[in-house]
């Protein structure tokens, strides 16, 4: 049976298979050695998260070899704003991102989980897509800030670092470069093309460092030009010894 | 445990989560629904495919829902020609077909199956790509010709009709639109984005026709609009309840 990637998320794991998107870029990467499944549900905190871990990966455990959890963007919401039902306290957002490491660590202790952060936010984007949407009647304060996401993502390091297990610090990666606000963002939160890009990098990166590089991992059938068309079963023969480690 | 599809084929599905890729859209179609799983083996016929089948559907059977076949392209390159060695007789090529739909609908007799035939043939545009590649060294004659690959296409629309699946003659298909041999394939065989979007537009229109549209698959799981943030244990075992068909 082929391993599996899980992308553990809210809407920017749900939105990864979007043409561009980071999620479809990884399967690209990995394929013909690795599935890449989507768990990413928009509009989620961890919170709300914690409620789909028992059913998530049911029958699946021993072949999940890596997971990313990408989750902040929502229990970041400010109160007294329009997303408040989505806020999770700080807190709060730590504890649970720590149950989700440990749920997935105990169903599979070799996976590779890797916590992603929240990207940043720009706030005239947010506002701009908010007047797009309705007009005058648009709220004038966005319900997000760069600078409150910002305490959600060091603590998502933070966590990281506590359990031992690699981040992306999406939030200072991406402004880095100027002109984040448009290039990497297309309504101050979710990703365009190029934030995409930014996104899958950096997971090829974490993985390829946690000896999942796409290079490293075989293929579990011939290539076309290692067939040998004369004997056929000779060859599927000799890709099963060597994946046996019997050649 | 979530649904499955699973797109078997040659290149022509190995490559289709590369950008604009129609695997990567049909995830994006069943987005939260059903998970994608591709089986694509680049420069693989039919021939060689059926070493594959005994060790491709290992322990998923019963959350395959359905499966796309698309093979034919290999198949249908020429005799004395450069891919001579993927050369299948028509025949053969037949006959593979049904061996490989019967294996599926083995292991998953409700499993739709849906054989999808090889895209025309732009004649020129492989010659262009060979020039691209080798320069004055390149061959002469195409080593696949349209005729010839409608010959296939023809054979696989009529297996099809012989076991009562579905089929998808994207031979057909795609000659009906004007300047196909560029606005749809890259190098005279591979798809274009716009390639790929006749290929998903068109699995997903002949899954929907077999009861398996998007929209009337449940998500298994509430969307973030039905979750009660006050009683959370409540919405999400409204949820199980909507999906075992007690609600």
């Amino acid at each position: 049976m082929r391993s599996h990637f899980v992308l553990f998320g809210d809407s920017l794991t749900e939105q990864s298979f979007s043409p561009g998107g980071w999620g479809a870029s990884l399967a690209n990467t990995y394929s013909g050695k690795v599935d890449v499944i989507v768990r990413g549900y928009g509009g989620y905190n961890t919170r709300w998260a914690l409620f789909l871990l028992q059913n998530l990966f049911l029958g699946f455990s021993k072949s999940y070899i890596a997971a990313t959890v990408f989750f902040g963007a929502n229990d970041a919401a400010l109160l007294e704003r329009t997303n408040e039902r989505q806020h999770v306290p700080v807190d709060e957002y730590k504890e649970n991102l720590k149950r989700i490491v440990h749920h997935l660590k105990e169903l599979s202790p070799s996976m590779l989980v890797v916590l992603i952060t929240p990207p940043p936010i720009s706030e005239e984007g947010r506002k701009e897509y908010a007047q797009s949407l309705y007009g005058e009647k648009a709220r004038k304060l966005s319900e997000r800030t760069n600078e409150v996401t910002g305490v959600y993502a060091k603590q998502c390091v933070e966590v990281a670092k506590e359990l031992g297990v690699p981040s992306i610090n999406l939030w200072s990666k991406m402004q880095e470069t100027e002109g984040w606000q448009k290039k990497f963002l297309s309504d101050g939160l979710h990703l365009t093309a190029e934030g995409n890009a930014v996104v899958h990098e950096e997971v090829v990166k974490v993985l390829s460092e946690g000896r999942l590089c796409a290079l490293r991992i075989p293929y579990d059938f011939p290539l076309e030009s290692e067939i040998d068309e004369i004997n056929l079963e000779k060859s599927f023969q000799e890709q099963r010894c060597k994946l046996d480690g019997l050649l």
